[in-house]
């Protein structure tokens, strides 16, 4: 069996931590270099729930896509809930490792898998990084179908692709629209509307829109008579895919060592909406509701 | 008819500027202090279909929740949407006058109009403001339920008192816990879940809650056995009671003063998104889907 | 008539706005981008006086040298007289348009026009702009006489070229000096005195010198036995010989394209200053006066 | 003979450095605190010239309005003409002394003398400073004249109460408006504008006004119907009456102490303009001249 | 046997955690609040020789003065020292707490047991903390002798009672002045010179003084003709007494509750200097020796 | 006699003041740039006893490494001791000059003679200035010695080489340990632990060492089986050499231009520590000491 450090070297070949934002936290957060690997699973977040799964299946290792700490700590006492997870961890002796937004930029990375889930050929980084000669590496993807669809075809593409959550997905645009080209990010995308815009996407898929954000680009987009539809995903169902892909990643790095790893792929659903209430049908006459 | 300056001492009477936060742009963004006011409009969004609206009514104010220009322009030309709005508001001679965090943290401000909505009878400030004597002003509030009921009954009321939007309300948390004490803000509440937690709430309803922030409440709470239930709604729906609450004080000051202002609500929905698709059910045995 | 969008683009051909130092607010102010233009006022200030001048005039657009909004606003209600200026041209439909250093560091630019008010030959600029291969652009112009002048015939001059104003012109240096080599720049300079040192200067005219930065100046010639004569003229005056250069470099757009625009310059004086006393003779005994 | 610490602490007792500004560097720049004291030269400016009048004086201490080093230094070489002062001061055994906004800001300061030269009566601060019960410190001073003058009245009494320079006095304004009340602040006085607003002066007597806020304060005068009238002197001259008075206030601790000090006042006028030429009378048809 | 969580709160009852500066890190790095705990060790610094020496003696938790993780850290993986200690205690089943600058300024406090180590009499802090009515808590102890000795006599006493380290004890100052007050601050106390300066102390014991501080302390003494002798101890050295006085204080609360703990004081000299090699006697004539 | 401004040139060819760090206050202090200078006295601090020095000696020039005024000052009046030393030096016609970050940089630098007066051979800088392309300046040097010796023998080795001083030097490793390559790093080189570990040396001598800096690099040596024994000399110690070395490369200049110059090393111990006493030995039974 390899050694945590051979193991991590290798997920540091798939994802260079040089490639992370400055602000980020990626990297190994606990374990001993010198333990021996056998068992690994793959999740989203590092939560009580999933370092629960991995003692239970006997992992000797968790890698997920969200950092326990992004800002930094000067206690991992278990009078928190990070601090409980760093104890389970050492304690049945479950190494974490993180690869965030790394993983995000890296080829083939975490939009990447979102595009696969969806059935969609990527054409490239939706943020290319200027230090990729080969142009795949960056932020976000751009993608084509193969045929063009109505908006209200793709969202029905994106809810039959992307695990279930309570939320589902909430669209911005009209349902008639077609779409050819779509931008896709897996996570929080608010960021990266100016480049959506740019790449002249008819529609933007990714995550955590927010009100403010989401309004300027309908009304920016209304105001230009150009702009990209946009769907919003649970967080966690966009990132998701990522998971498969990264366990598929290592697994082909085991077969080549010969190191015999059993991966895994968690799949408690981590997102914390666990339900959904429509509204009511807006009444013709109601005081009070503006219909 | 009384002068825009008359019309808009008025409404600083009721929300005083200088209790928004500091970071925050309010008060009046265009007009002419000397002409006169006949007829008011109020809305959540200074969008372009709410002007239009603005000037198809004859309105000569225009009285909104969100800033045009939350942060500092040089520039109003009609190259953007913004400019766009203000082109379009000055050559119709409508003003317009913002008031945003003060009218959250009057009394009454924008989250009784939301306790209001759902039938909650209000018993202080989530945040009191230190400055006022009588505890009445400040961020969100705080609410209690006549009769107790569970989370989803509870959610059902809460859609049934908003106004109707494609996204509904997102819920977090076991639907027969019981619901006796409830936490409101309208609008963004991320950054009050500590107050929320210290407050002892059994459930937050808020909006625009982003996973990082939900998911660490839920495993705090989880870790600590307390921690409210989340119910997220959307944004503009959360803020939409005031409008009604804000055009009924402006009768009443319209009244005392026999100014024989004519006040309008509008009923244009301002949320972004303007449909949501379900997830799939989850198939036994998709690859690509974890459960 | 060519549209605004159309007339903007020839102005930010001529004065490339990422030319622009970082602080600064170039670029429209106000105005609609598909409107027709077919009269354009150029001016320095853009003051009351002058947009009411734009407006007698019926010019679709302003071209001013200063910003009207230096710092970003929220706000442009008519309750100051920035935000009376920006109704006065919307109402009026005429747009407003700024190039102020990215017209300084032009080619020509704004201390070319200085020079030529003056007959004075430029050898270069004072600063030059690293990004220019051609060594034309940049901030301030190196000049030379055809013939040395004494400091008080250079005076002389510069007061017959520039546009009277109620201050003249002040003058720190030995009147019998001679002046061959003279450095120019356009409104405020005592940032560039070091770079008029390391040139060699005989004289240095620019506006805006307070007592520190010209004391200081003086006190390194005494001190070195090197270093120029100061002139400091109105800051208005300085600058409008560029309205006059840039109206023509307009002129000659609109003859290439075939517009028909018909260009003005505003002699309307916006310096503040509308009068000056002399000091009185100074009497041989007086108390309280040095002589 | 007293030693220089004595007199310095009786200096410290008229202007203390605690109200000083933090950003000022007042205090004693050179000298050694056992040396006796028996002569004192008071000045507007620490310079060579200067410098050389306290050593032709025979002067054991120099007191300047005007900080020598006003951003620290590290270096006193003479290879600078502040370097060189020091030189010459410590070889000579003078010492510097530097009183700058504490004597601006004390009671009596720098703008009580300057309403005297002009013979205004000082009716309190400009801006009061709240630490003084008295009301009575602060900057700038507010004025009452004894009976009402035209502005072209009072412009003469500027002219004639202050010491000659050749830039005069600049104003702005009509000259027949009525001026009974003044604000004067001796020095740079173009933070003070909303202050003067504020008080309803009707007329602003400062120094080292440039373009954008004098124009900025007619234009804001314009709009509003109110607003002083600005009138802007040689920066040294404002500041010279001070000399005078402290060189009292020196001679009167002196007597008290039975001290013998001999006291004197500079009359070497500092303001680096030392000529004006004025500008050309318009000519009807001069091309490049607006008139 | 009391669960962790209510010894902690007995330590912070004793160095209340508000009392710390704001850039230190004190409070619970590792650890289980419900966990019993029946054995405590107290040391100075959190390092691997004094971890294991927990370990062996089978404590429940270990009280250090120094933090581990001063500034925040994303991992406590065994790949640094840091990380290892982590992993150990936490396997061991050992909390780790740190009480750093809030034990410095408690009463009593760090000094204090510096102070009794050397038999001084304590009459207040050297920085007196203003939220104290008291007058007790602070940075550093001023003290008194009984009976007056010379330097050398004092230099003496102090290495008498600080534990033995390979560098003993560095002197400045004229062994036969005479010592009555003394300053004391176990830990680097180079921030406080001024301190010291201003209560007129005799001599100034503290650790970690380097070149400039102390050179600029002495030549400050000798330009005024006072200031305090300087002896610099092991940092280690002169916050060692503190673990002894820990340790009795938590025994005191351990009898009044019956908690019946079992309290250690480590012996392990964390001091990294373990050698010392006195200079060469300055030969006559050697070249490259200055004496 | 050369002119102070041309020796200044020469020991600026010698330790380019571009080369010192941005922090560092480096270049002439006080003095004349035309009087000449005959005599020059090295020393490594500008304090009173060496400035008395120069002056005794009729130095006309005093180089020093240490700079007066690290950080900017307005104010050289002699109630302090550094402006005490400035009025010494001008009165006495002494030109301070300050070489200091520039001198550590250069090629020879000051750790070149600190590794000289060891017998060692330097390989080249610990941290490489990367704009010197031979490779030879930069901070700090890597030594080798010409046969290994242990831990002991290279701690004897320094104690002989480096000038006396009471501290004598402290040393951190197992005394049997072999030393074959060593980084020196004259002055205060605690920021340099990370290139010394990334270099491998098996040594690491310099100065002002503090408790944390110096136990970190011990743990860290500890976990990981490799890094440098460290020695701490006295910082001035560590610089002396420096000035003799100083001196020669000036004796030099000066023969080559024919100067005659007469250059002087100062011998005067500035380390301000000027006693040391050794801990007790530990006795068996001591309550309160640690052994």
């Amino acid at each position: 069996m390899p050694a945590l450090s051979e193991v991590i070297a290798a997920l540091e070949a798939l994802w260079p931590p040089a490639q992370a934002e400055e602000w980020d936290a990626v990297g190994t957060v606990c374990g001993d270099p010198d333990a021996p690997v056998g068992r690994v699973l793959f999740a989203v977040d590092p939560v009580r729930e999933v370092a629960d799964e991995a003692l239970r299946l006997g992992a000797d290792l968790l890698v997920t896509h969200h950092p326990l700490y992004l800002r930094g700590t000067t206690s991992v006492a278990a009078t928190t809930f990070k601090g409980r997870v760093v104890h389970s961890l050492i304690r049945g002796s479950v190494a974490l490792h993180v690869a965030h937004t790394n993983a995000d930029r890296a080829d083939p990375g975490v939009s990447d898998a979102l595009a696969g889930a969806l059935g969609l050929r990527v054409t490239g980084p939706l943020v290319p990084d200027p230090s990729d000669p080969a142009g795949r590496r960056g932020l976000g993807r751009l993608c084509e179908l193969d045929e063009p669809e109505t908006l209200a075809e793709f969202t029905e593409r994106a809810a039959a692709g992307l695990p279930a959550t309570a939320q589902g997905i909430r669209v911005a645009g009209d349902p008639g629209r077609t779409v050819r080209t779509v931008a896709v990010c897996g996570g929080s995308g608010d960021s990266l509307f100016e480049d959506v815009r740019r790449a002249g996407a008819d529609a933007y898929l990714t995550a955590d829109l927010r009100h403010h954000p989401a309004s300027e680009a309908r009304e920016h987009a209304l105001h230009s008579g150009a702009g990209p539809a946009l769907l919003d995903a649970a967080h966690w169902a966009t990132e998701w895919p990522w998971t498969e892909q990264a366990a598929a990643q290592l697994d082909e790095v085991s077969d080549r060592h010969g190191w015999g790893l059993r991966t895994h792929v968690s799949r408690t659903v981590t997102d914390p909406w666990t339900a959904r209430a429509a509204s009511s049908e807006p009444a013709t006459d109601t005081p009070g509701a503006p219909n």
